[in-house]
């Protein structure tokens, strides 16, 4: 038996899409200014409810990492907000016509971008994606129906009520936001097989979520996020700007997906890059992992096995391995990689094409840090998640990827032969 | 436990996907003109494997129709040869760049439309499936392992080692076309879960296979073809043209997904249409079942049923329903649709805008008969099926729905700030 809840916000979310299909692009960048003035000005009663999920969570033993990404602040919910105004500015892809043309007998076919009608998002302990998820959902014209994690119920409950409050209050129709309180794991599975109410399940979140969703969902499914990201160091790479971007990768910001988990260095250049290099990294803390002519070269490095390889270890960890061509680095990446993102360092012009060609990932990258596969820094605006999938959508996926097309045919009296 | 053919035929396609997506587009449309020779001098040998399908289909009692989809002739092997000449002509989307352009510190990144990979085909006893769908998967770069149905194992054994072996002179990677030839039903339903091997499944068939994929599959889907299209004959319309187009789109081929199923006409022109549209419907051998209202009219016609306007009939009934008003006939298209094609009949200027905005529909028409839901008549050249979901693809698919994009980013030593 399906979950009342989930039936009852299903029915509703298909409600609300219809309707909001329709609605003036003013009157929903309108509806995310108001979001994000209520957001700032209910600080009071979010932090309050905030508080009681962190509370729980310390009782339970939450670690750090996870406390810290559940905890809001006065600062975090104005970030908040200022996405929700970021969102506002952006150019509404619904409505745009790609193209128009002649068919057969001079039909008019046009290409129009609609959106995909009502998401279901199934997140974790992070309660500021659900105003940023709800808030790309919205302006991309699509209801959407959240599920975060049980750890931020009070605060995803009370995000929820604020922004879906202050969009209705601005014309919005009636539950084009909506919470899934039930916190139990049976209404998420039963959630991952609505398809007759939802058009598209987005997970965000860490492996093991994501691994879930695959398995279960019959409803699409755009998989999102995990990323064992490789750089190369090729035998004719300017060695100075290897060191920069590997410590770069590694260390800016270990915990994301984009960060780097293996490098892999030519035998001809490693004797001249890797001493020094591990010395930084073990300096920022970095713990080495290598084969064994890596650890030739640096005595410090652990023994790197299968597994460390296989690992997106989002942490400060990094796996080695000395490599005798561009070749084997490329079949490394074939093997062990999840198709995220993969850069090779290099002068040459011959290998940066072949890398480029013969690498299968969302991004791939000459001389640049693999950080950068990122919706804002590639310069889509926004970001609801980035794709590893190959369907729909890959890579950094904007307001566009949450819209799909139809086709619109003008007529006048054409039958088919 | 896997079936070793399929772990076998999943390794040697990624290994074929792997090459295949650096072959220039001259040896691909060389190749393509070779298999197709290769269909017309191995006549013989196709006729024969394909009268052994027919003869113990025939043993086994199959129907008329599916008879007819089955059996190959001289003229049919014709045209499937003529078929990958066709695609041959067409325009290679591998390697196309889509845009490139600044990102964050200048990062230049382009969006390069590259190979899916491998692509799994699941369809029924139609033969013909074999070659088009090779064909298309090769032009855009990708392996393919098809999965036909038991009823057309020879034909496509044959069929398959002709065109692989044509190919694979031709110089394409060994592999790039693979058929599994265990027909049970668990092998199967194990290839829908082959996540590891196949970067997409597109089942090709009637609405039980299209379910059973939707429901066991775990590697991404591309649902195809359920088509229960409706047209909406507007007050506003004009009649002749109303009735030529609903004639056409019952009758010119009623067992394709983008054919009439349920007729719906506005009160105030039901009696000056459904009479005389009624007896021309009858003398083409067509069923009516109509609500009441049409049932005043159409003294012929049975009553219809819930099912009735559920159904796509692929055959010659129609069912009927009077209307009054636009509304109610948008609000019964999303109730019974399944977002194929849509279509409105109409003069006035308004009444069509609303039905294009408001209806959501993979294809939605004004004054067009909705048989031109469709590849070619599309312009698009070629066509792998027809996708009622929203995700990657809507609508007819050609080439480039069988690609997607990946990003790559020159820098020059660019970090993540």
């Amino acid at each position: 038996m399906l979950n009342e809840e989930l039936i009852l916000k299903g029915e509703l979310a298909k409600e609300a899409a219809f309707q909001l299909g329709m609605v003036s692009t003013d009157l929903k960048n309108q509806a995310l200014l108001a979001m994000a003035s209520s957001l700032v000005d209910q600080e009071e009663l979010i932090l309050s409810a905030n508080e009681q999920d962190v509370l729980a969570a310390k009782k339970q033993g939450m670690n750090k990492a996870l406390l810290d990404r559940l905890t809001l602040t006065p600062a975090r919910i104005k970030d908040m907000a200022e996405g929700l105004r970021v969102i506002a500015a952006l150019e509404d892809p619904v409505g745009q016509v790609e193209r128009i043309w002649k068919g057969a007998q001079d039909i008019e076919v046009g290409r129009v971008r609609v959106p995909l009608g009502v998401i279901g998002i199934i997140y974790e302990a992070r309660p500021n994606v659900t105003a940023d998820a709800a808030g790309l959902c919205l302006k991309s014209g699509n209801a959407v129906i959240l599920k975060g994690g049980s750890d931020a119920i009070q605060s995803n409950k009370t995000i929820t009520a604020v922004i879906a409050g202050a969009a209705e209050a601005a014309g919005m129709p009636k539950a084009c936001i909506q919470l899934i309180e039930n916190t139990q794991r049976e209404v998420t599975t039963q959630l991952m097989k609505m398809n007759q109410y939802l058009d598209v399940l987005i997970p965000r979140g860490g492996a093991g979520l994501i691994r879930s969703v695959m398995e279960n969902a019959t409803v699409p499914v755009i998989e999102t996020g995990i990323g064992n990201c490789h750089i190369y160091v090729d035998c004719e790479a300017d060695l100075q700007m290897a060191a920069e971007i590997v410590i770069n990768a590694k260390t800016q910001r270990p915990g994301v997906c984009n960060a780097l988990e293996t490098l892999l260095v030519h035998e001809r250049v490693a004797p001249h890059i890797l001493p020094q290099l591990s010395t930084k990294l073990l300096e920022l803390g970095v713990e080495l992992r290598g084969d064994s002519l890596t650890r030739e070269l640096v005595p410090q490095a652990k023994e790197a096995t299968e597994d460390d390889y296989r690992s997106e270890f989002l942490d400060l960890i990094l796996a080695i391995k000395v490599v005798n061509s561009l070749e084997e680095a490329m079949a490394h990446i074939r093997h062990y990689g999840t198709k995220h993102s993969e850069a090779i360092i290099t002068e040459s012009y011959s290998n940066a094409r072949t890398f480029l060609q013969g690498v299968d990932a969302a991004a791939v990258y000459v001389n640049a840090s693999t950080r950068f596969t990122d919706g804002f820094e590639f310069g889509y605006g926004a970001e609801i998640g980035i794709s590893t999938q190959k369907l729909h959508a890959r890579g950094p996926m904007g307001l566009k990827e949450l819209t799909t097309v139809k086709h619109i045919i003008y007529g006048h009296g054409q039958i088919r032969k």
